[in-house]
């Protein structure tokens, strides 16, 4: 498993080139310099003498790690794992390994994570965690790491990110349950610090006023966190109220989730006495009793344009590649319907 | 971010101290051999001086890279979020950095990634991956990296692993069904080359037969892979097989969520004309339509017992810590009812 510059001249020898060459085509980011006949043949010999590349090694010699890192608030929130795995994928094809940190939605965990990516190097890295008001973005910019926001941006930022348009999403909701008769919309939002949260409270407020609907706040609510626990409690409130209510938008789908469960509880059906909408469209969504009516948003996409974005930044550190914004689409299920006076 | 020699030195003056007794407290591995009031000064010039250890260098002058390796097949796979935040949460508390790699269930994938995290040194690797007939797990061997399999377990190693007792937990979600009057029960398996599928299948022959029931070929599957499509593919051809069955044992919760779909497509409802079953209890089960009876595996337990086995190995690779099994546990939902006549 080591390198040793002996293993780089033995395979020099037999393959009758300079050591340099060698090196060349052992790396994958120069081995397009040498012809493919040449190359073939050297690795060929490399791997009949058994010769592994010593990336440590390289790293430090070139500077670079051939490591990012990307940094998720939870992972076991079903939106960051096809997200993960698009970076994965589109960062390995590049040669980079991806390391996965999940920061448990603590800003000190964060820190911590920072640290410990930055001893080791990283040469980029991928933000999912954003707060509206983050110092771990400006402390990004402080150490001078190329990264990349993804699925959540910063107020006032110059920093490249990939976001969807969370208040076309909301608005796409309510135009749904509005189209299906609904006047009494409720909204259970998720915490006020994340952009996609303010976005999507934004656009639910603009949407209501779109079609000369009131936006009241006595059942609008805001979650502190984006739990189907957080939504089973925000929902009670909203039930225990006793406000004439026919229809929830939820800012995501676990939030969704917990409104169900709320529902349930109190002897109220979706989407007979209520219609139930959520946001993200994660797996599994469709299972769910009933279906949720959601919005879509690309993962996978959104995980490649990250990635893609990222390695231009890390190739050119000065430049700010500039933001992406993906479209979100309603997935029409089985958890809203049609207001029956 | 860059460690120099100068800046341990500066540390050294400004702390009166030795320069090796800065390396020392700066290493979180060898700070204990550092009194507590020495070491807390020394951390504080640190600060002050915005020295940030560089872990590549340290990797190489002591052979170590803190960071591990944790191979899955699939991310998007429930049951892996789950323990890969418990391998990641118990590793970064001993100082350890996780990479996490995806595999998409290739086996040539899975060699390339052991090749790049090899390449980076890695102290240690958690497969989650491995086959019955396994040589990704033969040359972990060969290369003398320290590993523990998590999940699945691999025909006559020695390796150690942590895996849960899988024909145990078939044979709970026999009883139950018997319990509930079934006789005549399909079994929808998983693909036969890995160690959970072959315990679950021999699992169902066996609580079969200790109920003097027929395991009958004819309604047993075997899916090519652990998906809702596969499930749904396999459920399809037991409906069109017509032969009696009026409950379905499936050896994971995605193949159930397919004999769901398969059940409706054909207008049946389940449980009330075939009760279901799934395994392993994955995040979300319970909000299926309808909420699925099945088996609870302890995910987050799984993955901090796999990684104390790991640190356990890294720190003695020539013994063989003995292997967990842990107990799964039956979770009675809606996806099961009583046998009517």
């Amino acid at each position: 498993m080591r390198k040793t510059t002996s293993g780089i001249k033995e395979i020099a020898r037999r393959a009758n080139v300079h050591h340099s060459t060698v090196s060349r085509v052992l790396n994958p980011q120069t081995r397009t310099l040498v012809s493919a006949k040449v190359a073939a043949k050297i690795l060929t010999i490399a791997e009949a003498v058994g010769y592994r590349r010593n990336s440590m090694a390289v790293g430090l010699k070139t500077n670079r790690s051939f490591t990012i890192g990307v940094i998720v608030p939870d992972l076991t929130n079903p939106v960051f794992p096809p997200i993960v795995r698009a970076v994965e994928y589109t960062m390995g094809k590049e040669g980079y390994v991806t390391v996965l940190a999940d920061t448990d939605n603590s800003v000190e965990t964060e820190r911590s994570v920072l640290d410990s990516l930055c001893a080791r190097q990283v040469d980029g890295l991928l933000l999912a965690t954003a707060l509206l008001n983050d110092d771990i973005v400006a402390e990004c910019h402080k150490r001078q790491v190329p990264f990349v926001l993804v699925n959540r941006t910063v107020a006032g930022t110059t920093a490249t990110s990939v976001v969807t348009n969370d208040s076309y999403g909301i608005r796409l909701a309510v135009e749904h349950l509005v189209a299906l008769g609904h006047r009494k919309i409720a909204y259970v939002g998720g915490p006020g610090n994340t952009s996609t949260s303010k976005s999507r409270r934004e656009g639910f407020i603009e949407a209501m006023n779109a079609y000369r609907l009131k936006a009241d706040p006595r059942i609008m609510f805001e979650c502190k966190s984006l739990t189907s626990q957080a939504g089973d409690a925000a929902c009670q409130s909203l039930i225990q109220s006793k406000r004439p209510l026919t229809a929830i938008v939820a800012a995501n789908d676990l939030l969704a989730l917990g409104c169900y469960a709320a529902l349930g509880a109190a002897g109220l059906k979706c989407p007979a006495d209520v219609s139930v909408t959520g946001y993200n469209d994660m797996p599994f969504a469709e299972h769910f009793a009933p279906p949720l009516t959601t919005l879509r948003i690309p993962l996978t996409e959104m995980g490649n344009q990250a990635a893609l974005l990222l390695l231009r930044k890390m190739r050119d550190p000065k430049t700010t590649p500039p933001s992406v914004q993906l479209q979100p689409s309603l997935v029409v299920r089985g958890s809203t319907a049609r207001l029956v006076h």
